[in-house]
């Protein structure tokens, strides 16, 4: 294994501890919910997010302790967001992570709630004084979780996504569709650690642009590229003429997506060694990108 | 009309100034979202929750804009809750303050995620710093309502709700239900003016004991006695035989409740004048559950 894939593989392993303790046990008249709340968070995933959170919190030196509670209330956001998603009324999805979905395993009403209470523990968690001494910091955090997870991020992109099912929408709508659905919770885990690092000027400006880049391919490599690696979009929407000629052509229109991390990872050079994670992010990224367009 | 009623109705307007205010405007490529938030927010009710904010603000004379934030942050928080609750996996309602619920008037996709993002909007309102000056009061709002709303309050009184639905249950149970369900809703609306006027000790202790019998009252009277004024409960629900004899006999459950506010309303005595809406508001509850047991 390479160093990023043990990495990757302790830094999961790490947050799954982290979650099991923060998650109630399921328990008392409401076991159903408790039950479904940890079925769907602990059902495995690979924690890219989580170990973005860690990597930069590590950038900043931050106590392992507040980074993994973060870490937690970013997977918690990410968990309930699929929950919610795999519903009949949303994407209608049997299977997440080779199980069947939280409404199959209970039933709607009970994977609405959990998603609901998923999300309300993920603000819980990161206003608990465990998360950082400072309240400040706190604060800062879920401001900021607040904003990218609501409705001028990640539901907003949700919601673009289902509105243009099958609609011919253009580059831009689609950019903006990716930024927000994805983009905005990987920013967030991006930048978490400078948050708790209180880190501020070029440092902090250095990983918002590395985390703006790094949102948009981890969509398209994750979302936008189907298994044939041409550009027929996911929900089998496809770009409109109005998006330019390049994106029509299935040699362009990715690659110059993948260019972005290898800007990204350029912009980690700052750091030198530390984000040498950050780095290997962003390639592994390139190359699942790459791997699944020659598929 | 008495002061009592005036006072309400005052504050329901300056909430609702907040609130759209607060609430994004319905335009870009999300604007479906952003218009089945300010639908199910802005269609009026009783803004009872919002009038215990804004009273129990008053009574540490804390800064109204402050209030207003909180106020609106559990309006928020209360209309996503009954967005979720009407879907059709769940109460399945048609109609919500005599308007079309959101799932009709809107699809049950963007009544999922307009819930989502009220949910989440209600969090960041309080996270910024417009909500107070000082952090600290800030995480303590957020982490008090993350634990009245979440799997462990609102969100498990749901659950059990649905779980125990038709079936008999003891008075315990019923009694638990109601607490999470709205009781713990109802108690952070009281509380949080002591938070925003950062009590201590037995002022803060009062307005807890207010809040939760308050709570209790407010959720028998709201959602128990139905209109034949007997102990049938909401959604067919009977207490059970092991419930005691009292629980079996109209004569006797109501008025045990409705003592409830009376003592909540001697608890308002040691802030004397001050208090004299949070006793009308209880006075207005046990006036609602006798006309409705009358009725």
């Amino acid at each position: 294994m390479t160093d990023f894939a043990t990495a990757l593989n302790s830094s999961a392993e790490a947050v799954n501890a982290q979650l099991k303790a923060l998650l109630p046990a399921a328990e008392g008249p409401e076991h159903r919910l408790l039950s479904a709340m940890r079925y769907s968070t602990l059902a495995g995933g690979k924690r890219l997010r989580t170990f973005l959170v860690l990597s930069s919190a590590d950038l900043f030196e931050v106590d392992r302790r507040y980074a993994l509670r973060v870490a937690a209330a970013v997977e918690l956001m990410h968990t309930y967001s699929l929950v919610h998603d795999d519903l009949p009324a949303m994407d209608d999805d049997g299977l997440r992570r080779r199980l069947p979905t939280a409404h199959i395993e209970f039933d709607e009403a009970t994977a609405i709630l959990s998603g609901d209470a998923l999300l309300t523990l993920a603000f819980e968690i990161l206003a608990e004084e465990a998360t950082h001494a400072r309240a400040s910091v706190r604060y800062e955090l879920i401001r900021s979780l607040a904003a990218a997870a609501g409705c001028r991020g990640m539901v907003a992109g949700q919601m673009i996504d289902l509105d243009f099912e099958n609609a011919e929408v253009d580059v831009a709508t689609i950019t903006r569709l990716q930024q927000l659905k994805t983009g905005a919770l990987i920013a967030f885990s991006c930048e978490s650690g400078a948050i708790l690092g209180q880190a501020h000027g070029s440092s902090r400006h250095a990983l918002h642009a590395y985390a703006h880049d790094l949102g948009l391919v981890f969509q398209i490599v994750d979302d936008l590229l189907d298994a044939e690696g041409d550009v027929r979009l996911a929900h089998g929407r496809r770009p409109c003429a109005h998006a330019g000629p390049e994106a029509g052509q299935s040699s362009e229109f990715p690659s110059r997506s993948v260019r972005r991390p290898r800007r990204g990872f350029a912009r980690c050079r700052r750091f030198r060694h530390r984000a040498a994670f950050l780095s290997a992010e962003a390639r592994f990224l390139v190359y699942m990108g790459v791997k699944r367009r020659r598929a």
